[in-house]
């Protein structure tokens, strides 16, 4: 998954694509970059958190009115440097830079065709076709140029691209991806969610649409369109509600946060436990279900565990004995609050099914009398093919086990999960989502054998 | 402020010191070191948090069965290199290192005397000076040594001590700062709180005794006593209770999420506010006292503000530009949940002022109707000389302002603290804390101008 | 200037493309890289010396029986990270890798055309455009392929390059640079010098002719041609045999050492200056002349300045303060040799004359009585198009004052020239050089307005 | 081996102590460091070579008109960051810095008697030592103070002390390590070789005498001894003239570039080979002796071997493979001036015995008819106990084998060293040296069962 942001007109274009970027943290940890444009093109991009990758020296160099930004958690593509985003040629003397946060779908038919004319790949990542195609492709209009490379495209894709002293943000057709336009004073920025415009005190204008390609030069912009899907037939991530956007942010219509509670309230009616001493929500992803849930219910909200924030990537890949420890030093139980009690612990939802586990023994380990799990979506049984990064079908342990088995595996006395239909009735417009990976359903076809890392083999490793 | 732990006698006695101090982390972010002893002594310490500062890589360096550690944030000394702890010396082929978590108060007359003998100091802590006693003093009998060295220092300390393969855990007969102990198998280990047995998951065993030295050797464990005080007339730091210690830690005989959520219920009865439509904290500080605030008042707690998880050292010492959204950046307030309604905003503590207006002001900026701020303690007055890291009374607010006054400064509808004997009536031995911070009577008198920059003049930098 | 190695099949490579590349570190030390093959592609580059560059730790990575390496000195393109070479590209699954000492002269046009079809550019160096002209040509059979290509360029270059499990080396029909073939038991070695071939202990098997083109795989090895130049109509760059090349090198079917002390005695016959004192070089470039012209006159040769070998990069660009003493820390003169003395001073060119006129100056400093300087070359008059970094006419002092001025301006007592028919006269096959920096007759045709600069413009930065 | 530099009362002090570093580089290669004072003191120390420990970035806190400067190859204590130096303590808000070049004998007696006392040691270094008996002594007035202090301290010592903004310097009264005292504008300098005051063009008055303490504050010097040696019983080092001195040094009143020819000369008249075909040095520690040999024989002299100026630190601790190669990376030989030929081959000094073995079994790859081998001092049998970091015994190949055998070992046609005698005969003052390393009879009394590594055992390692 990935975060995107571009400002089009201002004095500090890269300071606020920055601060956006700050926001959109949650969307990518493990790189980020930001190219701004005064003429010259410059850039920035390493691995690591935002404020490690663009440190504040580097940032000096990132001068020009325009900018744009990403950060990114690998979906396609290995993590090397050249990998990282914006992704930037030049071209006869105009440089083109792109962020993408999506997944293409048709990336090797198109990959093929090109090599076989004589292009050169500097990546691995699906990014760098939609580059090539742009090089390509005869542009002298904008608007036409753009319609052209991007009809070509099969998949999931929010972009930002800078053309020269030019801003263009696109969203696909089926609308996968989050994208949303501000404006801050006179000038117009895009980003992923809304939450990156709250920082930067930008006002939200609009989502863009599904199918639109938005071009701004200065304070001016244009839009046009690819043939759309009708209402109705989109295709936004739930998941995005369910787990992945940031609780202050308003996508797709709505605000993530209520959609959060609702979703913690309907799982509340469906599978009450009105006997519990307590609700507690795993922290962070389950706060706001949890709430949701024990207002419902009207039972009282504690802070079962408490959340390390000194976690830091150090942790990542520890060594055995350090493993040992890792859910406790990441999340303490507290005994006083927990001992002896029955405890209703609500979560967003459970992928691989191991961190549920882990953590329901932490918590067995300060005594309380009985553990009721509440998850504030369906089972997840299909990988995604539009961006989120879910394991193979194979590591998705409702794919392969029953709510009985999964309950018996991460060992609590009972366990529910909200129902399809339930997640689907407190969404508005409840048929504009999609929902492959509870359902299989996917929207968009999916060639055969694909793999996240399908460039891999052809490409240079640095 | 400081954490510290030792382990007596256990085959990863550094991995354990190191695992004990990330539980510690709160307690000290400004650097970490270990020093492990197995015939030969080791230490590794750098500045940053604990799994920066003890990297993998050094860590296997940190061979031997007995280990101590030291997290801190400065209180006396500079944050040069030489100034980090463990604080170690070889004198006589015998390897003496100290972990210090309080303050002298007599450091200045014990320095000159040194000084005038022809010691020569490292560094400029205090906690040299005591290294430097002992090594003066006859020092047969463990016990006795220790004994004498201990009843010459004045003030606030918890101090572990490793002497060769011998552990000392020692506490002032004040009992400011905590420290107790814990088992692991046979294993004897002293740590600042429990919240570190827990993640070691080791036995908690008892607190050490303000005025006890215990002596470690192996898994054997022997206890003396300094002169010590009279139950009632101890000086435990409240503020621990209220604020720095971990709500999971049992500290002073008391649970301190509990303790907090006693507070905050307390604060409602003194001062409630029904009117309002929702409780919420300014988190994480806040949490414990407005569960307890809106559980006695019956109140919807909300979560109005998310905490971003990724701010990191970096934006520390930002440009002014990034200043100017440091608030923001750390603590986004969710429009949907806020704007229109009355809302009760609990805090712990005021100790500027300028964090909670800059807070209030965030909030403000998505339209509440009203604002009640709750604050869980009485008004900070006066600095603390024991260890915590107060400003100077001209900079606490309460020390220079009405409450009045200073509800206008952060601009709030209302705003209310605890009141002296609301707090002490909600722990357990009302007459055993410290309350200087609230009321200015000093349990061990202070020199004039004491600073905790005393010795820094007189000390080479480096 | 650059130095290139190759080693076609043997188990330690990539070492052996490092020892190799050790010993043409003089051909460029601005940064170095090695690319190998063993079904996968492995390419470790960086700025700095050889042993900077490659540290032993990432030199483990380089795993494969082929590899080529690379040293450079900017000829085209700036020092960013991109152009460091080896340059690498993965085309349909293929690496192709590339190492180039020299200059192509039609580069412009090239690159026009590639991108005009729609080739994207990675860097801005010449040698990116072999790459794209070798994708872009059709390759099934290699001499075929190589031919196509090389034929379209112009100008001077030694190459060699890594195509899968395949080295192949070429050089251009006026064999501008060096580039010779060993033997290590049964692996072929190509390198840019013989000295190179010493250090691995590979056995001197012979020069790459010009216009020759060598296909290696395995052990196996097959040659064709470019249509070539005529015997006594190449163009050997004799500034390598003056100061470039190693003097423990054969190049050009001529000892580099013997070379030098021929120009040496030939200075002596023309420009003899009996009644001196002593003979001294400026060391080291000028030492072997100086041995030839001393021999020839069987005056004593000493030691007059002391070179410091722990110059480092450090005092390239130091502060105002240093810069008065870096010639005194380079070279420092010895009193007690050389005052009071009639001395000839012995270097083997002068290009801007700064230098020469600083280490005049140290050397006045302690009193010799007269100097006179001999110049074991002509004048340079000219800039180089072929692979030298000389600067523009305009900083050439000899392209802008007489001899006599010369003199002047560094202040020696005399100052002499070896003239260019005695310089030709000891070189075998005297027709068979490119003397251009002396005589301006270039021959390959130069585009006008060509700077070394040509392609940043088009380029990314980074 | 160590190098010394004080500048007493300069705007650039510390600038001008980095170069007179950068002179005296060769006297020690593993750390470097300057302390200078401006009413603050300031220190910079580093391992690495001068340029790389002292950086400009660094350098720029060094304010203040008062300096001193240490490089340092360990002679005691190991290479830890501790025992970098100058070693700097503050007592009584008066800093002590110290730089040593030598090697005290009484060190354990010392050290003993002031742990016994209470002072706690930071370091290994018998340096450390020095300090603590100055912070112990009365110290009203300079020159009583240090001759107290001094005259404790048996064995090797070149010393320079910053006090506060006074400069004292002091040479022991064997006088084993040179001093000497320059003057700049009206500023004294203090250095341990005259090369040092050359580079930064001071003038040189004279060196300081054995037994001397200088005392210099602002530009008033004064002078005091110690009991002192009568002319003919001093003890300088001549291992300095033979080997470790530059050649453009005047020390113990003679230059050594002068020294070296003629134990070049008088090695030829000792041991003239007469057929030689040619004389070549090892460089570049033979170049001097084998000028005095060729000339004296009036033999043509060469230069066999090529020194590669790149050789860097990379390269000490290689693999094995890598360190196959080790001795032609650093000497190549050139094969068309050596083969068939008859050569001599001038060395210094033979240690070990495994370099010179190297060297000549790479001479021997490149075919030349006889090689004859010519030390420019006696076998060096015992190890020294001043300063000097020669092996143990048993590692001296002299100590252990005749010449014969060691002329078979390193496999040369003939091996023959300079007597004691003719060494001595073209000395100044032929008594006023010490030859214990050639002769073992120690000027001072060495303590059993010395070590250099003394009081690791005693010591912190970090």
């Amino acid at each position: 998954m990935c975060g995107i942001i571009g400002v089009a007109n201002h004095e500090d274009a890269a300071k606020i694509a920055f601060l956006g970027l700050y926001a959109l943290q949650h969307r990518g940890e493990e790189a980020a970059g930001i190219a701004s444009y005064d003429g010259n093109i410059h850039i920035v991009k390493n691995p690591g958190l935002v404020a490690d990758a663009l440190d504040e020296k580097s940032m000096e160099g990132l001068k020009g009115k325009v900018a744009i930004g990403h950060c990114r958690y690998s979906t396609t593509g290995s993590s090397n440097y050249k990998n990282i985003q914006p992704f930037l040629v030049t071209h006869k003397n105009r440089p083109i830079a792109v962020a993408h946060n999506g997944n293409l779908t048709n990336t090797e038919t198109l990959y093929a065709k090109l090599e076989e004319e004589g292009s050169i790949f500097q990546t691995s990542m699906d990014t760098e076709v939609i580059v090539h195609l742009l090089v390509k492709t005869k542009n002298g209009d904008m608007q036409a140029w753009f319609r052209n490379v991007l009809s070509q495209l099969q998949g999931a894709y929010s972009l930002i691209f800078l053309v020269g002293d030019t801003l263009v943000g696109a969203r696909d057709p089926n609308g996968f991806r989050p994208l949303c336009l501000g404006k801050l004073d006179g000038t117009y920025v895009l980003a992923s969610e809304s939450c990156a415009l709250d920082l930067i005190k930008a006002k939200f204008v609009r989502e863009i649409e599904p199918g639109e390609i938005i071009i701004i030069r200065g304070n001016n912009m244009e839009s046009c369109y690819l043939p759309r899907k009708a209402k109705g037939n989109c295709s936004h991530c739930i998941f995005e509600n369910v787990y992945f956007a940031r609780p202050d942010s308003n996508i797709f219509g709505d605000n993530v946060y209520e959609v959060r509670k609702r979703l913690g309230r309907q799982l509340a009616k469906e599978h009450p436990f009105r006997d519990a001493d307590l609700v507690m929500a795993i922290p962070d992803s389950g706060n706001y279900a949890a709430i949701g849930y024990a207002q419902e219910l009207n039972l009282p909200l504690e802070i079962g565990m408490i959340r390390n924030h000194y976690i830091g990537r150090t942790f990542i890949q520890p060594s055995q004995f350090m493993r040992d420890f890792r859910v406790r030093v990441k999340l303490n139980p507290i005994r006083d609050v927990i001992k002896g009690k029955k405890i209703v612990v609500v979560e967003d939802s459970i992928v691989r099914g191991t961190t549920s586990r882990n953590r329901i023994e932490a918590l067995r380990e300060v005594g309380p009398k009985e553990i009721h799990m509440r998850i504030s979506c369906p089972p997840i049984k299909s990988p995604c093919f539009y961006g989120i990064d879910f394991p193979s079908k194979g590591e998705l342990i409702a794919s392969n086990k029953s709510i009985k088995e999964i309950s018996k595996f991460i060992n609590v006395d009972s366990l529910e999960y909200l129902s399809l239909e339930g997640m689907l009735s407190v969404m508005k417009d409840s048929k504009d989502f999609c929902h492959a990976c509870f359902t299989g359903k996917y929207p968009v076809e999916i060639p055969k054998n694909t793999s996240k890392y399908l460039l891999e083999g052809k490409i240079v490793k640095k």
